[in-house]
């Protein structure tokens, strides 16, 4: 059969079918996959928290970079890191795929491997969706729920003026890694971190359970733009350190060679999907022995202020001055 | 402004700000359009019922058919049709959109109005979602929540041998809707069926509060394929009436000039939005009160058999030969 030929042949029910019986129903599943709606439990007690996130071929994605595994662990990991950023613990997710007739059945079945490992992963367990036929690309549109009682979720809203800003891991690297395969490398360091962002949920709820942040985002925009997400949100300014922005070994090493100002990369890349959070100063030893306990890095990049806008601090202390803030769709290129 | 200009100038952000402001967030919502995730309080002892809907240009929808309006109201119909199909009482919703650059602002602003003219009738609440540029059309993907008590929610499964087989409204009209359309015609009821439907949610959540249906579904892939799920889910089959498929004044006077079987469109044809259940013969009484009270017109159009399989008698009493059974996507036409 041909590319296509195979889809064809199962049909939507069947490719349902074949997805659902990969699934075991987590606790509070009443009823998954294979009804009008999935039906859930909630914990008493918890809020539920919700995300949605959209993944278009051309837009988000590129099919000539992307293999069908990674691109479903990236496809669950976007929602997770959302899901992070409020510290809710993953529960259920749902899927909806929009499919051109040129993948083949066996892209599909890979492409589900992925979201799956990354859910088993993640103890998020898949209820339902939609799958149809694309006239265009590929589209996924994953919805992630998870939970967290009322006085331990983090909002973008709360930063307070004093309060150290926090960073997970290193920035910079996504974007790096985008532009290394537009330039034809295929592997890498920094190509993982743009094409199989880990979601750091284990920080995320850890944070919160600890009621350590005060605000809290996960940096997907870009530094700069999701730091403004935060500082609008909580009605505060930012005075950020240049040379405090964590940098990973792979990014000094490459970035030379790009030519340009490799900050840029660092400050308005997207898709790094770490933890942006501010906490005050006095719980900075708190927030470094928990992360550090997790194993996972984190720096203090700078300090909230009373001062509206955002000031970036080059290491000679002179403003450095911004100029691309971030990743905005419909935005002019 | 050219067309797109608008929604480049507003960007991302602005356009989510534009949607959030017609948003007033309704009880039970602690945090809605503008976080990572939205927070919402489940009601206790209740189900969270969700449901996700895909909506494709050239697939689901032809822009030359819809306007933006009734697009936006046809796109959360869908969704709140399934929540109806459960007896689930709709509660909160997610939308992402995937905008094409030659949309305008616009378009987008209507379609956003009919998508909240519905939310509102049926007191659902946007929460939050996803807006990001498409490379081809315009995509929708809406995820609907609705809560309902465990002992009330109505299943796929749980048809029993004897039970009536029930219908609300007409059959038919949309695919008719679609066919007039296609041959040019651009106003008629069977047209508004098909692009405009509104959801059963009144008489969904009726049915399931007094405990009436033994399954229900709602007819979104066809008649017979949407029966054939009921049938499949609860292992049991099924003997329908044609002559008593109910048809509307509409479809039996432009029938005729189409055509072919006019069975096959009320038996195969897709998007009714009805809802099809069973019930035992015994609450056969009290299921037209309850719709007739609502003002719902309801059908008896046949009985579930302990025999498996689909059989459809024709009005002399003979097997009718059934040709197409419903929409599948990816299926050959």
């Amino acid at each position: 059969m041909n590319e296509g030929e195979q889809l064809l042949e199962l049909g939507e029910f069947g490719l349902i079918k074949r997805i659902a019986v990969q699934v075991k129903n987590a606790s509070g599943v009443i009823l998954g996959i294979g009804d009008d709606c999935a039906a859930i439990e909630p914990t008493p007690g918890l809020l539920t928290l919700t995300t949605a996130d959209m993944l278009v071929e051309g837009v988000h994605f590129d099919l000539a970079f992307s293999d069908p595994l990674t691109l479903g662990r990236k496809a669950l990991a976007v929602n997770l890191s959302d899901l992070a950023a409020m510290g809710a613990n993953p529960r259920h997710f749902l899927l909806a795929l929009a499919i051109p007739p040129s993948l083949s059945l066996e892209f599909i079945d890979r492409f589900i491997a992925g979201v799956l490992e990354r859910a088993n992963q993640f103890k998020i367990c898949l209820i339902g969706g939609d799958t149809c036929a694309s006239s265009a690309g590929l589209v996924i549109a994953i919805t992630a729920m998870g939970e967290q009682a009322p006085a331990k979720i983090v909002q973008r809203a709360g930063a307070m003026v004093g309060d150290l800003i926090f960073v997970t891991g290193t920035l910079g690297d996504a974007a790096l890694g985008l532009e290394l395969l537009r330039g034809g490398e295929r592997v890498g360091e920094a190509i993982d971190r743009h094409l199989d962002p880990i979601p750091r949920v284990v920080e995320g709820v850890a944070l919160a359970e600890a009621k350590l942040p005060t605000a809290m985002i996960d940096v997907s925009d870009g530094l700069l733009a999701d730091l403004g997400h935060i500082l609008d949100r909580s009605k505060v300014g930012a005075r950020l350190q240049l040379a405090a922005i964590p940098l990973s070994a792979a990014f000094l090493s490459s970035t030379p060679a790009l030519g340009g100002d490799p900050n840029a990369l660092a400050l308005a890349g997207g898709e790094d999907y770490e933890l942006l959070f501010t906490a005050p100063p006095d719980r900075k030893g708190d927030v470094v022995a928990l992360l550090t306990k997790i194993g996972t890095p984190v720096s203090i990049i700078g300090e909230i202020t009373a001062d509206p806008g955002l000031a970036v601090i080059a290491a000679d202390g002179s403003d450095y001055q911004v100029t691309a803030h971030g990743y905005n769709h419909f935005a002019r290129r």
